[in-house]
């Protein structure tokens, strides 16, 4: 493999160097001392966001029956914990496994806007598990983070719109984050490394077909691309060679997996000064974040104009494409889990709440009828203008019919959560504590306590004791 | 899920029977005695064919890797056997994927035509360690097969060209075939059938980007079909609920995994009547399947018309569309795995030894400057009348140019190992001795006592003891 400068002119084997070889150089080499004090910032409050929902999530059956098939499948013991059950040590693989499908359940983790991929959920629980296996520090745990939330959300900018149509590209690239984020850990040589993301690439899965009947492979998803990026890191390690060029190959994810709009460029473009990780929005509301830009305007909306949620005749979404593909599959709203990807429930609920937060998506709130009578009112329409800026902007648009006729619309141009209007330390500290009650985590005081560790975890020399009872 | 008697008056919930439903529905109920005698005998003959690739396969890099990994994140001993590796026993997860891997590295293992997907290499693993782990009687792990037969195949043959184009269907459709047979075996409920098939789809992936770069990927995709239809059969069975008609659904596998030619009816047609490993073919050569029409009419023009090695200036290959696809990712024959991929690689060694067998792909051979002038000789050109009908046949013409100006055409129907021409008792018995002795078995005769053991394995009553010093 070449050096970057050496990029256009060719290497000795005859064969230039790719834009996936010059990620994979950049990241090989990068170390903590090379990551901007915002970086490793936020770095931190992912990594307490994601810990959060990993908790709030486990006690789903996606989570259990994965739970199971570890203590079926796995080592009685490990060195890698799972989180929310202190019971159980496992390998990396399995630890990886679990934590990827609880803290992908109550859709509280951070989504990365212009890759429309959720990194946290893929790369948290893979650095965790590999960080522990191997022994790594808090440092080298930040910068493998760091590391993994650009393979993945680079590939998914890189892919874009009409590979999420089909994809949830959260598996799909989130498998490259995940291949990347345990390659670092496992200090791989440059090929073993780019071995990590061929072999992760050619895995590559995850269809939307869940969303139609409330199943559960949303969290199959996430597992399995943290299990499948631990298996391609370790086997490439041993000497299992995988694609060069699994992005821009003749045969390779762009090639098969998206029809039209890769953007080449998203792949190298500014190493070391764009951070995908400064670009990734913490969720504030707890629904798909599809649903987000026009709940933000709702919110706003009905407070400007005084509008209460029974005064509302009707109410307009406009949006893009992407949302009304997505959120179409999921109108019934027949779980707590499907309602939260469903436009008219989740309006409904923050018309009604003054919030969509996790509290507000119940059993009890599934069979309230005036939610369900709300939820027939709400219209998604497309907006070309909205559509023409996705995903680099998620811009919201909401126009409300009163009882009385009124008819007012509200715009909204930055999503609360979003890097221009990002959470206090003291809102993300609100928003977990939340989640982790909701978990029911025991004792709230330890779990206080660790999150203040996390925002020192620079100075751990292991990344241990994440467990919560 | 209703009866196949009620597929077209709907059911108590509201929905018809999908064509998925109506297979699970007949495979979930399927037995023993069911089968007729020679879908037991095909099946048995399959297993000894596939367990002498096994063998055959287990020094390759691939496979000790992925060995490295089951010692690293599996259990330390386990009711699972693992081909080719008497000191290590470990979990069906583990035991199914290492399987997965080593008997799909010498290119030895059956091909199912219409469907275009290697059957075996996907369907003997799983069966094998899930009834070890179950512990299944003979009967039962012939049924299990039979069924992962049907889903892999049925699955292949409605994706259709289209999808082999973009993805190495043995893998897309394999985890489908993988997930069935453990579904089976598990005995679980019809809805955790369903679901199991639906969480395996969800994952299914493997491009064909690795023949470029002569690497390793082909094994990670049959070994992860195997590992993944395992995980989505032990998490149904614990309750996670996959999509319901991953096949057909609007965001399935055909809308989007194939951008044109699925023929639905192929689902659930003649259950029962039709039965896909009868359908399935032995290789008798050690290349791509996608070279054998070619090599059967290349060895016996070259016969025929008593034409020597020496003799010839050129050779073209008539063949269809997508075996100039595949083999023309791989011409460069770099390693002994990639050479079996190149059309002008594989013809020149059947012309110079009038056998392709695992013999006569070397390192050796790699460096014959006389195979290496051949393989220049040898051009592929699409042949509208040949494409035109396969997959549902493999068509050969070969037409050879002398040096001294002679030119002859030969076609051949049939390949040597099709259900049409297959391999007597004693030609799959010969095959399976040279692997083993290909895979440097120490103790021959026991390897022999037990493919002999194989053709009664109806009589066992667990299904134990394949492993081979």
């Amino acid at each position: 493999m070449s050096a970057p400068g050496e990029m256009n002119g060719g290497t000795a084997n005859g064969y230039h160097a790719s834009r996936l070889e010059r990620l994979v150089h950049w990241a090989h080499s990068l170390t903590y001392e090379r990551l901007p004090a915002d970086v490793v910032d936020r770095t931190k409050a992912f990594f307490i966001d994601w810990l959060a929902c990993a908790v709030a999530g486990r006690g789903h059956v996606s989570v259990t029956s994965m739970v199971e098939y570890a203590k079926t499948m796995g080592p009685s013991t490990g060195k890698c914990e799972v989180i929310g059950f202190p019971d159980l040590t496992t390998s990396a693989a399995f630890a990886s496994l679990i934590n990827g499908a609880s803290s992908h359940v109550v859709e509280q983790d951070d989504l990365h806007n212009s890759s429309m991929m959720h990194p946290a959920t893929v790369i948290y629980p893979t650095a965790l598990a590999v960080a522990q296996d191997v022994g790594a520090s808090g440092k080298e745990f930040i910068t493998a983070c760091v590391v993994g939330y650009e393979f993945a959300c680079r590939a998914g900018e890189f892919l874009g719109k009409a590979h999420y149509e089909n994809f949830h590209t959260t598996a799909t690239t989130g498998i490259l984050g995940a291949a990347a984020t345990s390659a670092y850990l496992l200090r791989l040589t440059e090929d073993q490394f780019l071995s990590s993301i061929g072999n992760a690439g050619t895995q590559a899965a995850g269809l939307w077909q869940f969303l139609l009947d409330a199943t559960h492979s949303k969290q199959v998803h996430t597992a399995q691309a943290c299990a499948g990026g631990v298996f391609s890191a370790y086997v490439s390690r041993s000497g299992l060679l995988g694609p060069h060029d699994i992005l821009e190959g003749r045969r390779g994810m762009a090639a098969t997996l998206a029809s039209v709009d890769p953007e080449p460029s998203f792949i190298d473009a500014q190493l070391g000064a764009k951070w995908s990780v400064l670009e990734s929005s913490f969720k504030w509301h707890a629904s798909c974040r599809h649903t987000h830009p026009s709940v933000d305007a709702l919110i706003a909306l009905m407070e400007e104009e005084k509008i209460k949620f029974n005064d509302i005749a009707s109410i307009t979404a406009h949006t893009y494409k992407a949302a009304i593909s997505v959120l179409s599959l999921s109108a019934a709203a027949e779980t707590v889990h499907q309602s939260k990807f469903s436009m008219g429930f989740v309006l409904a609920v923050a018309a009604k709440n003054g919030s969509a937060n996790i509290t507000n998506f119940t059993e009890d709130a599934l069979s309230d009828p005036e939610l369900r009578t709300m939820q027939k009112r709400v219209t998604m329409v497309l907006d070309p203008k909205i559509d023409a800026v996705f995903p680099a902007k998620w811009l919201g648009r909401v126009t409300v019919t009163t009882k009385e006729g009124r008819r007012v619309t509200k715009n909204v141009d930055v999503v609360k959560g979003d890097p221009g209007w990002t959470l206090t330390k003291s809102e993300i500290e609100g928003k977990v504590i939340s989640l982790a009650r909701y978990g029911h985590v025991q004792d709230l005081s330890l779990f206080e306590a660790t999150i203040q560790r996390i925002w020192n975890l620079e100075v751990d020399k292991e990344i241990r004791g994440f467990v919560f009872s």
